[in-house]
């Protein structure tokens, strides 16, 4: 079904919507409302966005039952616009599916298991015994350790690194230039304090329907597995650490450190440039959301909205009032001095 | 012009310098003031660094007309030392021009346009119809997808990858292991709190003269383009999400975290490992420059210079201190408690 | 001697352990206590596991003299369990050694210098005059720009990058994806505030038994060498900015960022996510401990633990207290002004 012309009638039939206007406008693309010209299909997903909504030029507007008295025009009514927006847009994007088969400049090992509907691109490496299943697409580049296992329908962009004994599942997607499987960071002083390495003996186990960002990085396991579970989205520049364990459908996004051996729960969201995990093991239980630049440092047993950090300021605001942070403790008893000084007079008094 | 012998003479023609003491003196080298030998060329561009100009062994300084009186040898004065410095700099450079031509290792699609002088390395992939315009080079192990463009005189080191329809500028420099175009994360909660991804259908479009570190990541846009204007210089490990807009001859540097849909302005400098954003779109003015390690959550409307955070201390007095920041409302309102004791008393005595 | 198989005899006599039980005990491989089976070692390296010791399943256990009272079952006793363990690890450790010679897909310049016993993969580059020692392993897609040295026994493992003269000592593993020598980032503002880069002349120096993980940036010097010493640990996705002076055995954990012209000293701990760099170069002294998350803004000269940021709390009391410490200066300047108050009423009383 993706091409790039479709009719309001057959795309409300796709994302099961009611029509306003006329089912035969032919929409040519998706845009902004901002941005949208005659041939473009927009949504309106937040109120935020309003009055771009009352100016729009778009064809068409995917948008609320409660909203159609704001838009003249032709509509999508559907219960969640940007979720009719998100299914709707896979018909639009450009179709970069690899051509089926090895490419000849790749190499796979002779143990290797790869299902006859597998690509593999130019230049990229497949170790001994890994499986690659139905339709998965390896692009040009990467390089797949030993023992690693591919399921079906799982992409790796270009330049990817798989070290050996990764399992990923089925309809996962990874970006470029990730690394999974990487030695974890286990380290002892001897008794001179240089640091001796802890061999890195586990694995990464990534579930099903898991996307990972360019540049992310999840170290494999001391003993057993990093786990990865099923439904989790992991933006760029996402470390994680060895022997942590992340909940089904939990969201990662970009720049966020994990530590070593840290537990986060089910349908949590850690937004970005946070950074987790202390001086040991660490959990965060399911549903917590946590928000962009908060440290966590010790465990999260109660499902909420976690923040952490101060607020920007103008420069010279803000070094007087990070001075004064040094000294918040004692503030804190200049305070409770006072409080005592006027206690003993509402006594006296 | 690139060899690594000039009389002083030769440089103060080349970047339009007075000189003080022997033209013909020759430098083979540049070198800190601290570490220079007679055949080498040192700047004096910090009032920093006045205890080493008064001791260093080069054989000549590039400095400022006020600071002649402090340096008795040989030098070159100029109004800027540290941008004369930045110019000389590039005549004792290493060559390192990759020979021109596509490498027989490499694989060019059959529908690109690639200019005859081009460098392609090894093992570098080139989508169809990519555009490679005069003296692109483009090092090995890259891989460039679909309707990708790069603009005359732009150079991509080992390991780069372009995804489709990014579009780069003239005189660029992308540096290894960077991603650009890479899907934006977007995605949406179906009924049951998994996640459904959007298409991401917009593409990169990167101006002229924008330098790009190792390891960077550039989101491709939802529907229109995420743009890096003309000018802009970003370090390594920054990550910029999808529908973001970087202003001309802004600076971002390393390990900055740039959410989706943020907007910064022109001549604005990002410090390392700041953070940007916040839950909804976000823009940044025009010339605000935002300090080390600043979380940046709402928009900046005022030009300035911007920080957040606090500063380290010794980690006993620090526990202290951010254990009172939990309950910093509380002291404000036991202030305000007191005060208004004490107004009271003032009003009855 | 790697096989996956020991006595506890072997083991022992491997790490110089007593023996409590069964000498002839058949050890197949490692795991945590709480997984372990009966073929399993575990270790006991930390009070905080003492529950499970109890419960372990393990054939053995490797455990201190004074924890021998509270497991009834096999051990290898030993003054530091964990460094124990750590030495054990290595025995049980996949071998993953590449095969030796130049594959007939990597291309090799032919003034480098490689030694017989070298390894290097498919698709990797070597350039001009480059130098690689006995045992060095290089693996699948790397580029190793020109005048580039490794020592013996080091390891760089797929997609890595080293640009041009780049020294790196013996016994190093040098992670996927990551970048040694790229451009410093270096710009000088000219008189319409356009950036002009400073050329990069300076290389890198990395001494021996370095490990650096996958994904980070280590920048080569303006003029002389960014250096990191003997035996530093450097964990994923850290960026180490040019002229950096990293001094021997410190260790960095992931996504730290460390600016231009940082010296860290000896025998420091740089925790995850910390940032390192102010307004202009920055010194820490040994034996300085660096907790996570920490900005870093101005030298630190006295060895110790140091701390900085703020700790997590639920949302909408963070608000409040963080929204305080935008007048936390004001709120200073409010006790004093009490504190003037009460003692005035002191004195008159």
């Amino acid at each position: 079904m993706k091409r790039a012309l479709f009719t309001l009638q057959e795309l409300s039939e796709f994302v099961g919507a009611n029509i306003v206007g006329d089912p035969e406008v032919e929409i040519h693309g998706l845009a902004s409302l901002e941005l949208a010209s005659k041939a473009d299909l927009a949504h309106f997903s937040h109120p935020r966005y309003r009055s771009l909504l009352t100016k729009t030029l778009a064809g068409a507007v995917i948008l609320r039952e409660g909203d159609t008295n704001i838009w003249n025009g032709n509509a999508l009514v559907v219960k969640d616009p940007y979720l009719a927006f998100a299914r709707i847009s896979h018909l639009f994007a450009p179709n970069i599916e690899m051509p089926i088969g090895i490419d000849a400049a790749a190499r796979v090992a002779p143990t290797a298991d790869i299902h006859a509907s597998v690509s593999v691109g130019p230049g990229t490496l497949i170790g001994e015994r890994c499986v690659l299943a139905k339709g998965v697409q390896v692009d040009a580049n990467c390089v797949i350790g030993d023992d690693t296992i591919i399921g079906s329908h799982s992409v790796l962009k270009a330049n990817t690194v798989l070290y050996s004994q990764v399992r990923i599942g089925q309809s996962c997607i990874v970006h470029s230039n990730s690394v999974i499987g990487a030695d974890g960071f286990g380290f002892v002083p001897d008794h001179e304090g240089h640091l001796e390495s802890i061999a890195q003996i586990g694995g990464v186990t990534i579930g099903n329907r898991v996307s990972i960002g360019a540049g992310t990085t999840i170290d494999r396991g001391t003993l057993h597995d990093t786990v990865v579970s099923d439904g989790v989205k992991i933006d760029n520049q996402v470390q994680i650490g060895h022997n942590c364990r992340i909940g089904e459908h939990t969201v990662i996004c970009g720049c966020v450190g994990i530590a070593g051996s840290v537990t986060i729960g089910k349908y949590c969201i850690v937004a970005g440039a946070c950074g987790i995990g202390g001086s040991g093991p660490l959990e965060i239980t399911d549903n917590v959301t946590i928000t962009a630049g908060t440290n966590v440092l010790t465990s999260i047993e109660e499902p909420g909205t976690y923040s952490g950090g101060t607020f920007h300021a103008k420069t010279r605001l803000w070094k007087r009032n990070a001075m004064r942070f040094r000294s918040l403790d004692l503030i804190s008893k200049r305070i409770s001095a006072l409080e005592r000084q006027i206690r003993k007079w509402n006594e006296k008094i």
